[in-house]
């Protein structure tokens, strides 16, 4: 395997490109190869195969749709409250508005896992590690609620993000006054977050 | 146009078959034809174009996760409560895995709606009719909660559909003693529909 830690990282990053664009069956390595620029053949000196470039992806997308450590440490000088609570969000929200290329590759990865079971393994471990990373958070920062309610609101905001991502106008005007999808973060966590 | 309508219905659910198993890219009338084991050349007898057949199997698919107005009936003859909602919502959700093809299809149809304004515009329209007409039902029967608790409880089903067709492990175990999917359909509409 080629060892180049930029240009490898500059092929997985052609390699959401190409996902979130072309969708999983246009993820081959000559497409790779066409994103990056690269000549044709240089994905194959990095990947062992499909399976390998889906895995460098993941890892890749979750260091871009991470929380920025600064904002989350400004966030927590706030009361532990459900107004905290919905500031998150719109943050787990906006992340994924503007890394939206990011955030459709994941959503492509997720139907690619239906036909991949080796990719439904690896990716079924970070994303419950993420789940499991979120309830630990949201009982050690004393926020409102328990496992429950941070598994419901994780489904809640995982629904809205997918319908804000591809079908915008569906939630748009469905509430009266409710402006779509800030206003809507803060319904959905007034709606599932106990108040105290 | 050809007008053979039960002909036409076998080539919409072979497109179905064909956009679950190798996604949107996959769609060609070429491989519909091959999938309904019909001569090449014959879908295009059927649909005007692509757009034309993605509209057609977001139509078929209405019909096909539709509820059974047996079943709706039969629960209505119980108490409007949210023993009641969560009967509803385990309803839908039996749907979607009993017809995974057909769901997996629509998950498909969203992400090429990113790529494709008029399936977007069209397929926005009869999403966006299904939550208005389930605000209504929910109104009209009497069920707790207003159209806020329903937008959270759609956002909510969403995202549990979206987890358990494409990483099921992701929920399963993540609560103590919550069977997934069905018992976590209970906690989702506890947590997000009022008592009364």
């Amino acid at each position: 395997m080629a060892g180049n830690p930029e240009r490898r990282a500059a092929l997985v990053d052609a390699g959401i490109a190409v996902l979130a664009r072309e969708g999983a069956r246009g993820l081959t390595f000559r497409a790779v190869d066409a994103e990056a620029g690269v000549p044709t053949g240089t994905a194959s000196n990095y990947f062992t195969g499909r399976d390998d470039l889906l895995r460098q992806i993941d890892a890749r997308l979750h260091i871009r749709l991470a929380p920025d450590p600064e904002v989350v440490e400004e966030l927590l000088l706030g009361a532990r409250d459900r107004a905290l609570v919905t500031a998150f969000m719109r943050d787990i929200l906006d992340r994924a508005v503007r890394d939206r290329a990011g955030y459709l590759a994941l959503l492509e990865m997720r139907l690619e896992a239906t036909r991949r079971p080796e990719l439904r393994a690896s990716f079924t471990a970070s994303v419950r590690g993420d789940l499991e990373q979120g309830m630990q958070f949201h009982r050690e920062a004393g926020l409102p609620g328990d496992d429950q309610t941070v598994t419901v609101l994780y489904l809640a905001m995982l629904g809205l993000i997918l319908e804000h991502l591809t079908l915008p106008g569906v939630l748009d005007g469905a509430l009266d006054g409710v402006n779509v999808p800030e206003d809507l973060v803060e319904r959905i966590v007034t709606t599932v977050v106990p108040a105290k």
